[in-house]
């Protein structure tokens, strides 16, 4: 049954974190209505699993509806498409680098960012992911809460400065780590090694900084400033001179961070 | 009780590696007779907790000695030192980056490396860690797999020209992921943010490849070629032209990669 603490949500979009989104909020108290998608048969194939609605227009969303989450692409958001929806609603988006003010044509609106990697490979607990929020007021901001914390137990409000900053160190914390990694899968490959056997050694390097700061943890040859080492890797490198690059580059800055120790 | 199948070991110094190493030996049928460095006290302080004694020469090495292994800086690895044991030992070292052939002063020697990053402030479980192993002939290698399976499930048989490409890529999937982390945990410093906030993604960007190869899972500006976030990224970091530039030299990789698929 419906309270004042229920809302009832549409999701718009397909992708990954639309999908995990949905499937997370229908496990909740909140109600998730419909999902609209420009592709009827996508949205439909989301939301019926999850007793939703699967819709292509703004016009066909429902008038229960207290809430639309959009979970699009940064170059979706456009301020003339978000005009469209009925103004009665709160509108939020889940963009980490995408401005609130493109939903200034709603009064109640809102960011609803979940601050994690979203891939369809994988099942995610949701329960486990930092929801950063900010509001254009403190209704609004209660009503986000509500949402939030039925799905994580995690929840930040930061403002859309701090946001930005939060994606930028994100996409060093995943997307550039993840590039380290696989530079290392191609390192490994070329002497015909299997990947598996770095598996432990990754998982370790993430798991420690959960209890430590990075800087108290930072091993190997740039840290301990080890000039025959890192000459070798560097020779190793001659044939590859971006991943060289790339080395030496990362090395001098693991340095100079340890020379303002 | 000694059988054939069990080998006294003394473990020559006392840092990180060999710290640990210590304690895991001293859990197994192996018997960890003596610790050895220049420092006694040091020695005696690694060793007497684990029922072994320490010792600061090579001359107080016990006659009932199998194998010495040594838990050394690649620096003080020098033939000339390690040529000053009892020929009749298995000698091995644990370094990933230096030859076997600064072993060849004993006819039995061996490379005994296990691959994980060792810090003082954390415990670690040896039976999850890749131990990588050569050998000089097939019956040190037999002796060398029987100390490595007592320790941990998971043995690889390389040689040293696989080992040095395995070390710079652990660089990579270690050193490097940990700058990453460390960049990110400045970032969000200077926005006033928690480093807390990062720590589900990062280690959820670790799950990830333990069943993936990272190609299959990378996300971000980058590899969608998002010219918007990508400027809004690099101008953010107009005020730290060597993060900048990393940031710019990091996301090329991962746009190139992206092209060749």
């Amino acid at each position: 049954m419906k309270t004042a603490k229920t809302l009832n949500i549409a999701i718009v979009g397909t992708g990954n974190l639309a999908t995990h989104l949905a499937k997370a909020l229908a496990q909740t108290e909140h109600r998730l209505l419909q999902v609209l998608s420009r592709e009827k048969a996508r949205a439909a194939q989301l939301a019926k699993p999850l007793s939703a609605e699967g819709i292509d227009s703004i016009s066909a969303l429902s008038p229960e509806l207290d809430m639309v989450i959009l979970a699009l692409t940064d170059s979706a958001l456009k301020s003339k498409y978000i005009a469209q929806f009925p103004k009665d609603l709160i509108i939020c988006h889940t963009s980490g680098s995408v401005s609130m003010r493109v939903l200034k044509s709603h009064k109640n609106h809102g960011i609803f960012y979940p601050l994690q990697t979203f891939s369809k490979q994988k099942a995610l607990d949701f329960s486990r992911i930092p929801i950063c929020l900010e509001a254009s007021d403190n209704t609004v901001l209660t009503k986000l809460k509500l949402v939030a914390e039925s799905l994580s137990s995690t929840i930040y409000e930061i403002n859309s400065k701090q946001r930005k900053a939060l994606h930028l160190a994100a996409v060093f914390a995943c997307n550039f780590t993840n590039l380290m990694y696989d530079i290392s899968h191609d390192l490994l490959s070329d002497a015909h090694l299997e990947f598996e056997i770095l598996r432990p050694l990754i998982l370790e390097t993430a798991q420690k900084v959960q209890n430590h700061y990075p800087f108290e943890v930072q091993t190997g040859p740039a840290v301990r400033n080890d000039h025959k080492v890192i000459g070798a890797h560097k020779k190793r490198l001659d044939n590859n001179p971006d991943l060289q690059e790339i080395y030496m580059m990362l090395t001098h800055e693991i340095n100079k961070d340890n020379e303002e120790l």
